[in-house]
């Protein structure tokens, strides 16, 4: 990225910090930053939950260089609540103002190919994978990983959407051709004992605040219930930091970085046990009990660290389960409103579509609890 | 308030919530309106912080019947920052959109005097005071009270603003003129052991949900640090917010009520130990370590009790000290962002003018740590 303008110190409050994206994520980052002083103005290619607290916001295609670099003149520094944006606006932005995370690890995040190329040549484990390119590479993908496995698009995918699950009977060519006939990943599905993510944050001068790793449970594919602590042994738990530490210094990365890991369980040994699942840079669905369990949440330390602030402390104060309102799920939230310990967050979106992250709740349990 | 447009039932998420004031508590109001999926408008003779995260704001003069009307069409219950709204604003407003808490709180906290005689009326002990209309009152005053005393104007007085201390030797007459020769109230100063504050929340069903008690420091009449929990034995405790529940239910009040109480020490009877000082119809500075300490903050319960959805869960899972960042000390925000446990908030304010409340800061313990 030489060339491109650096921050010099920390933005005082007061400053702009721009956001592409106007999702929930968007939305619970301007609370975060309104709660430092500072104001986000958002650039999206439609309305979306986030519009309703920022203090600006520019709606636009995502290519549309004129409003981009519009908007670059109008903020001191830009961060993202999705890994999707198009490559080009991250460059053109970045050509403008200080980019972070820098565009980088977007282009590898994007692509699954990519990413699990990259984390591998890390030297860190990864679950089984093929590059899937033609029908005839997806037949011959299945027969050397051996089902069962997991056809995904190298790009795009997200909440389970782009994925099929094939069995050793599965025709692999012809699921392929379903998912369109793009680039796509073959992965071996692995026995794991359970899924943990690490959700850190990485500041300037390569300073990391990494959060207690949860445990997480999937259902359709999309995040279903995140609890903390996970069932992990300290060793294990260093392990999996060191892991994400890794990969995001890998990257030179400045903001929150998200790393999905299977764990065979403690049979295997430390070195082989935690596979790297996939990474996410930005703030996670499986960090959002950091909101009302810890001191500086997720959200928070993605503001402080892509404005050059001191991170702030991870530590727990409280045992947490976040357990995500999907769709109609959220028309319960009178119910949980009045739950003991609940903490209820809702997005505003109007339209309660099946599959749609409406909200979550935390439910804190005093510390140590969960063990 | 008969006449008067009434809810029915819980505003669902998407509902608008209308908040007169746009300073701090405005800003911090809106926060929490959103995590609840909930929109807020604001309306004030002025911008300010809470500006940067309203969905909508309407820039007018408080008695601009043209705009409060048009106001209370876009919103589907209003609420208030501050106590010194005219009540001629609040009764405007109550005719056309639901108001909570109702006018008839405003009106009597707006006057120290009213609000004095309304306490007393309520079997509550208070400071001994008398009120004060001219000069010959304020010296007869003086003299029936003996000194130490305060004279305070009875209207538009908040942060040690509109204060006279007066000893023995004081001219009471030439204190009341400086103070602008309007009503006022002497009240006798005494020595009390610490100053608590309860603050809750009432519902409206009439469902309370009350804090923890914090001891309170002012410097200067700025209200300086909030320790909790308050040394205050349980008997002490529940007398507190059995006063400020006493208080709220004779207001028939909907929202968050703060009492602030001058404690004479365990050595006097339950009874008379307890003397109630003021009263805030509205979120309170007192109550700002609820936001970082509890499950539910302040700022939520009032949300909550206008929108008429169950109040949340006032425990605490933490103990913590709320200190106020007045005027310049705001620019040690580095420093203070570094600290383990420690919660930032800054207000957005451009400006660090002597005695302006620019932020705060909440030191969070693990609870029983403070005992």
């Amino acid at each position: 990225m030489t060339g491109a303008p650096a921050l010099r110190g920390p933005l005082p409050p007061g400053s702009t910090i721009g956001i592409l994206g106007s999702g929930q994520l968007a939305r619970m980052l301007i609370l975060a930053a309104t709660r430092l002083g500072l104001r986000c103005h958002v650039y999206a290619d439609a309305k979306g939950p986030a519009c309703d607290v920022a203090a600006a916001m520019t709606i636009a295609p995502y290519d549309d260089t004129t409003w981009l670099t519009a908007f670059a003149s109008e903020v001191d520094v830009v961060t993202f609540e999705f890994e999707n944006v198009p490559e080009a606006t991250a460059r053109t932005l970045a050509e403008r103002v200080p980019v972070r995370p820098n565009p980088d690890a977007f282009r590898i995040a994007q692509d699954r190919i990519a990413e699990k190329s990259f984390i591998a040549g890390l030297g860190l484990a990864v679950a089984p994978f093929a590059s899937v390119y033609n029908a005839d590479e997806a037949k011959a993908a299945l027969k050397k990983l051996a089902a069962p496995a997991i056809l995904k698009t190298a790009r795009l995918g997200y909440d389970g959407k782009g994925q099929a699950s094939l069995t050793a009977r599965s025709d692999a060519a012809a699921a392929w051709r379903r998912l369109g006939s793009v680039p796509c990943v073959l992965e071996k599905r692995l026995a794991f004992k359970q899924e943990v993510s690490v959700v850190l944050a990485r500041g300037v001068g390569g300073t990391v605040a990494a959060y207690d790793s949860p445990q997480n449970t999937h259902a359709g594919g999309i995040l279903r219930r995140s609890i903390v602590p996970a069932p992990l042994e300290p060793a294990a738990q260093v392990r999996a930091r060191d892991i994400a530490a890794r990969i995001a210094a890998a990257l030179n990365y400045i903001g929150v970085l998200a790393v999905e890991l299977f764990d065979l369980g403690p049979e295997v040994p430390l070195e082989h046990r935690l596979l790297v699942n996939e990474m996410a840079p930005r703030v996670h669905n499986s960090g959002h009990w950091t909101l009302d369990a810890c001191a500086v949440s997720q959200f928070e330390n993605q503001i402080r660290a892509v404005a050059d602030w001191p991170l702030g402390d991870p530590a727990r104060h409280s045992d947490a389960e976040m357990l995500n309102l999907i769709g109609q799920e959220a028309n319960a939230w009178r119910e949980i409103a009045s739950e003991a310990g609940a903490c209820l967050h809702l997005y505003g979106k109007r339209e309660a579509r099946e599959g749609r992250k409406m909200g979550h709740v935390t439910r804190l349990l005093p510390k140590g609890t969960r063990g």
